[in-house]
Parts: C-alpha cells; sequence; structure tokens
C-alpha cells in the first residue's frame, strides 16, 4: 500500500568516506540510533549518562569532568572559548592551521584581547614560540593550542604547551576533534584544563555531539567569574551540572545521539584505546607506502604528522575538484579538499574510526592509480596496493563484533 | 561470542512518554537514524538539504528560509536572540512562563537592554501589554513572544505581537517548539521574522535539532549589522548560507539528525498538516474529557490552552515527586512536573506527535484512576476512559504507514 504518500523513506548512496570526518560508523552504533527515545530527566537516561560521562573519562584518561556537549565539534570549541575566558581578557592562540584559525574568529566576536601565534602550516609549532609570547602576555588568561589540526594534518605538544601556560598562571584548553581515541592522550597527565572532541572521528559514532573534558580547576574558574558566559547554551558550567550527580536540567539532551555516542565509546573501550591507536597507525602507514609508491608528496615531516588524516600534495596539473569528483562519481569515495592556505594544492585522507581499516586502503590506492594517468600524472601500474600490503602483514585483525 | 568485552549493546526502557518532550518517534524516522553515514559536503547530503528545506517551508508555512540548527531548541532560541540583537539594543520578553524567562536569562547574558513584559502564568497575554511597551520604548530592536509556552500550557496571539512589533520597526521572533506541527503556524502570513522548534515534540523526530524558519528582513539585517553575532556557531547567517544554494562549509553538519528530521517531517506533510492538527485537538480533548471525569482541575481557560500539552492541577495532598515516580515505576508511563511558578502544582502531559494516541490516552486515564485513591484523592471508577471514548468517536484513524 502506497496510500497516496509524498514522501517515500529516505535512501542514501553508498559511500567510501574517507574524508576529514564524518567517518563511518559501526553497524552496532547505528542499531543503538533506532533505539526508543526515553526522557531526558528519566532516571533510565540519567542512568545512561552517568554510564557515558565514566566512560568518556577512560577514553580522555581523566578522573575530572568528561561530558558532552550538544552539538558540532565546533560547539565544544566555543562552548570552552565563551566558558574560559571573558571579554578583555587576553587570550593566546596557538595557530598553525584552518581550525586554530576558526578559534581566532570565533574569540573576536566575543570580545577577547587575541594573540594569535602564527606558525607554517603543515609543521609542529615550536613551544618556544608560546614561551616567548607568554612573556610578552603576563595577563594571559587562556592559551589555547589544538593536538590534531584537522586541516594541516600535524599533531602538536601540547603537554609542553599546557605546562607553559600553567606556569605563566594561564589554563590551557585543546581541540581533540581527529585525535580522540586515535592517538595517545593523556588528560589528566598532561594536565589539560579543557579538550573538546566530534563524535564523528576516530570515535566512528555519527556527527552532531561534541565529547569534552574539564578540569576541576577550569570549572571552579567558570562557577567563580564575576559574569557568566555571554552563551546559555554551551555554558560549560550548565552542561557539567546536568551530566553530574544531581543532574540539574539544562536543555533537551539529544537522547539518540547519547545513545550513538555510548555506543561508540563503548566499541572503542572494548578494542582496547592501545590496540585502536595502533590499528589507525598500522593503517595509515599501508597508505602512505602505498602513496609513496605513486609518487605521490605527502607534505608533513614524519615525527609531526598524523596518522589519522594524511595530506597528499596534488601533483602539477591535477585539478582538485576534478579528481576528488571523479573519485566520488566513480567509485563513491569521497576524500578531503584542502582548506585555507592548502586549498586546492592537496586532498586530504581520513582512516578514522570505522573507516580505518584495510579494505579501505586498498580502495583508495587503486582508484588513484586508475584517475591519476587520466590526469596527466604517470604512475607505475600495481604497485601501490603492493606497497600498502608490504606494511599491512603485521597489523592485528581489527575487533569488530556486534 | 563474547570476546570478553566490557560492554554490551545499550537497552533502554519501553516507555510511553507523555511528558512536555522528547515524544514517542516513529519506528519508520528511527530506521532513518540507522541509515550509514555520508559526508556533510556530499552532493547527495546538498540534495537532502534542499529537499529538506523545502518541506519544512511546508511546515512552517513559508516562502522564505527554512533550516535545523545543530542543537536542542534552546540552540534555535539563542541562535534567534544572538543574530536578531546587538548589546545594548533594546529587546521586549513578552513573559508568562519558564521558556519566556529563559529568554530574559539569555538576553541578560547578551548584554541587550531587555525590558520584560510579566502577565500571568497560564493565561493568554493581552496584547494591549506590548503596545503599551512599544509606546515607552519606541527604540526596540526586537520583540520576542512564544507561540505555545510549554510550561504554562497556554497559546498566544503572535501574529497580533508581531503586527505591532512592525508598526513599531521591530523585529519580531517567537518560539513554537510545542506548537510547530501539532496547531495552526501561519510564518508567512502572520509575518513573523523568526521562528524556533523542536524537532522532538509534535514533528516526533528524536530530540538533538531545532526547525527553524528566517524572514528574509532578518536574514538582511544579519548580513547588514555592523558587528556580528557574538556566536559563531548558532551564527543564523553562517547557517543559512550552509543550508542555502551555495552550501557555504559551517560546522559538521548532523548527518542522522537530519535524516531523521527529515524523515519525520515527509511523516508529518504524509499526514497532512491540518490532519495533524486535528489529531492533536481530537486526543488532547478525549484527554481533557477524562481528567475532568476523574474531577481533576485544568487550570488553563478553554480558549487560551494548547492541544499538545494539558495542565493538570495538583488535587490538595497529592504529592508531585511521588504521583509521577509511581506513574514511572508501575506503568512505565512518564509525566511532566511543573516548572517556576507551577513547580510542585501541577503536572503536564504531551500527547504530541507520535505519543499523540488514543491509547496513550486510555493507559494514563487508567493509571491516575488507580493511583490517585492511593494519594487520598477520592475519584468514582471507571468513568474517566468512558468519558474519553465518547471524545473520540469522531476522531479519524491516524495515518502510521512506513
Amino acid at each position: 500500500m502506497n496510500n497516496g504518500q509524498r514522501y517515500e523513506p529516505l535512501t542514501v548512496p553508498r559511500r567510501v568516506i574517507l574524508g576529514p570526518g564524518p567517518s563511518s560508523a559501526n553497524p552496532r552504533v547505528l542499531r543503538a540510533m533506532s533505539l526508543p527515545i526515553i526522557g531526558y530527566l528519566d532516571p533510565a537516561f540519567f542512568e545512561l549518562l552517568d554510564e557515558l560521562s565514566g566512560m568518556l573519562g577512560e577514553v580522555f584518561k581523566t578522573n575530572q569532568r568528561a561530558f558532552a556537549v550538544a552539538g558540532a565539534g565546533s560547539a565544544g570549541m566555543e562552548a570552552g572559548l565563551v566558558s574560559l575566558a571573558q571579554p578583555g581578557d587576553t587570550v593566546i592562540i596557538c595557530s598553525y592551521g584552518y581550525f586554530c584559525e576558526r578559534q581566532i574568529i570565533m574569540s573576536e566576536r566575543l570580545g577577547f584581547n587575541v594573540v594569535p601565534l602564527r606558525t607554517e602550516w603543515g609543521r609542529s609549532m615550536d613551544p618556544h614560540v608560546l614561551a616567548d609570547a607568554l612573556k610578552e602576555h603576563p595577563e594571559t588568561q587562556l592559551v589555547v593550542g589544538i593536538h590534531a589540526e584537522t586541516s594541516a594534518g600535524t599533531l602538536h605538544p601540547i603537554a609542553e604547551f599546557a605546562r607553559l601556560a600553567h606556569e605563566a598562571g594561564a589554563m590551557f584548553m585543546t581541540d581533540v576533534v581527529t585525535s580522540l581515541a586515535g592517538c595517545e592522550l593523556e588528560f589528566d597527565e598532561w594536565d589539560l584544563d579543557f579538550a573538546y572532541s566530534g563524535s564523528q572521528k576516530c570515535l566512528a559514532a555519527p556527527p552532531g555531539i561534541s565529547p569534552v573534558a574539564l578540569s576541576e580547576r577550569g570549572l571552579d574558574y567558570i562557577r567563580n567569574r564575576p559574569k557568566p558566559p555571554t552563551s546559555w547554551y554551551l555554558d560549560l558550567q550548565l552542561i557539567a551540572d546536568y551530566w553530574g550527580p544531581d543532574h540539574i536540567a539544562h536543555h533537551t539532551a539529544p537522547v539518540s545521539m547519547i545513545y550513538g555516542l555510548r555506543e561508540a565509546v563503548g566499541m572503542a573501550l572494548n578494542e582496547g584505546l592501545s590496540a585502536r591507536w595502533e590499528r589507525h597507525a598500522a593503517n595509515a602507514s599501508a597508505l602512505r607506502a602505498g602513496l609513496r609508491a605513486l609518487n605521490l608528496e605527502l607534505p608533513v615531516p614524519e615525527d609531526e604528522r598524523l596518522d589519522q588524516l594524511t595530506l597528499v600534495r596534488l601533483p602539477k596539473g591535477v585539478d582538485d575538484v576534478k579528481l576528488r569528483n571523479q573519485l566520488l562519481d566513480e567509485y563513491s569515495i569521497e576524500v578531503g579538499r584542502g582548506l585555507g592556505e592548502f586549498a586546492g594544492k592537496i586532498i586530504r585522507v581520513g582512516l578514522m574510526g570505522e573507516s580505518c581499516v584495510p579494505a579501505n586502503v586498498f580502495a583508495l590506492l587503486n582508484a588513484l592509480e586508475k584517475i591519476l594517468p587520466e590526469h596527466g600524472f604517470e604512475v607505475a601500474n600495481g604497485v601501490a596496493a603492493a606497497a600498502a600490503s608490504a606494511q599491512l602483514v603485521k597489523q592485528p585483525s581489527p575487533l569488530f563484533t556486534g
């Protein structure tokens, strides 16, 4: 029976998503998303929040506060900025990529005295740059530095950034959108004050919720600041109090997203964080071997780059948009474009969470091997997969049981 | 095989959710939530956004902008406030309930010159109060008035509010969280500038995304204001531009929530908006007949109350928390508590979206009939369902096909 309905059930194309995020979600996570709705003030839902809060603490490696902001990773970003500094405060922002620039834009809108420390995109920032800036700005309230820059494919020494910030009496906030559950992160040991992430990268949940960790120092600051944050929705104290033992009502919680996040975090903990980091490292290593075999250039130096996200320089004459469109149209493979300084010069290949499997490495390499000659870039035939395979031999079998 | 996993798949209790929201979601909507993830910059996803934008336009009854803010209804609230006024601007807020007070709190945080017009909770506000205030404050930039106040169960003459605001040269923004798809709403005909809603009430999608409509006048204002909104995440121009024809990247979109919202809106349009409003009216009428048969008092006058949400005064001696806990523990039925001035004095019964079915009316009435005598409130036995049935006879069968 159609009953004359105008809107038939939604269909979506089958994609291999190897962009900078979202990554694929495990069927078990997707099944959890379809569980019936319960109330956000239901005692059973509070139990779920309590469990998930503890699980997130394990992922962030913190015994302090771990919860989730009801929005994209950028909501986590803005929640940190609006909560941890006040208009007129000096905020130092380490900037080596597009998302650092977003932090600067947000901070300027919030009326902070923004001190941007701009260093080369595609390289790790030298902590001395921060040390010097802190000497020049002893009044600094907050230092912001991204752990894994998603636009530049770089990893940064945030433990050292945090140490320098605290030495100067400032707090330290970081972005772990791409790093959480994909490489080492130690919230407590590194003495971070606030870290925000996304659900849709190495955690492999759908996008739309931002797992965060907050230090007691950071929470005390918010509780005691003379004026509350200009944002009510993104006030970390109000969010922490809803997730805290008293479960004080704030806004309606995104029930299904929390189901999905719980399931994804559970699967990450079942796999084991170290095993998960190793899986990301092993597949990235295979991908890089294959890309090099194709004579493609990886612009980020070896000890400064991410495993979750690989930047590939576009060979001369290869058009960014055409290449990505062809990958999508002919192979249903999504890769990411270059942003900011890298626009038109690189593509970004994400191997995160559920997308981080050998089959996807092979699929992309084979597709590139086929496509690149059509763009005038000659590659030796059949070499990419072989090079990748050589790296994949020692990878432990990932655990994806339901 | 268990493979030694610590985290087994999530389970949630089966509830009859008759609170102020979230309401239940249709299985077809829940199935859509579990579709595989695709990228938020994928052309196929842009097609989905275009389709959904048009569908939301039908629900809001607007040919202007209709899209969704990636957060709870409160995110839609804050997006409107932060986008449509600037620090120091005079903002008149009609206040007759808890969510109006939330608008005041947000506006004070944003540094507006807030003029609260407080009138009696549980009654519709007389537009003369607004007319007088506008005479006193000719500098007013924005007037805010809620259509359906979720804490007070009241409906308000927002078309008249909007007319008065425009006459005085101000914009008008409203909250249709509980009204959208549950009773008449005419965005263009009533000349509204901004309306935000929630996904989790009469639209019957999971909570976590806020459908909104924005006038071209409102969008022009944001494009031309001298300083951008203090919030980047909730800047309605940036969100509108992502949903608009150029699909300019903003933050990562909540892919699964958008799947679910599309499916829920499709089902609402398949049912027909008028039929849906009538269904809400018919079931509410049955519920009220049953509650009256139990000698319970409905504090909101007949022509000022909502069908989506019914306030019930707690009889003398009946404890709010005990009653609600008993309903949840013994019958797995959730109803809402009183907020603000109504705390401890009332319960709120929502019959919205998928929760708005005769079976739920009977379930709640029978449960109350059984429980209330245990709280010392004597009711005639067997009368409630009969009274409700008498009202339900003429209700058309709701269309819930997959």
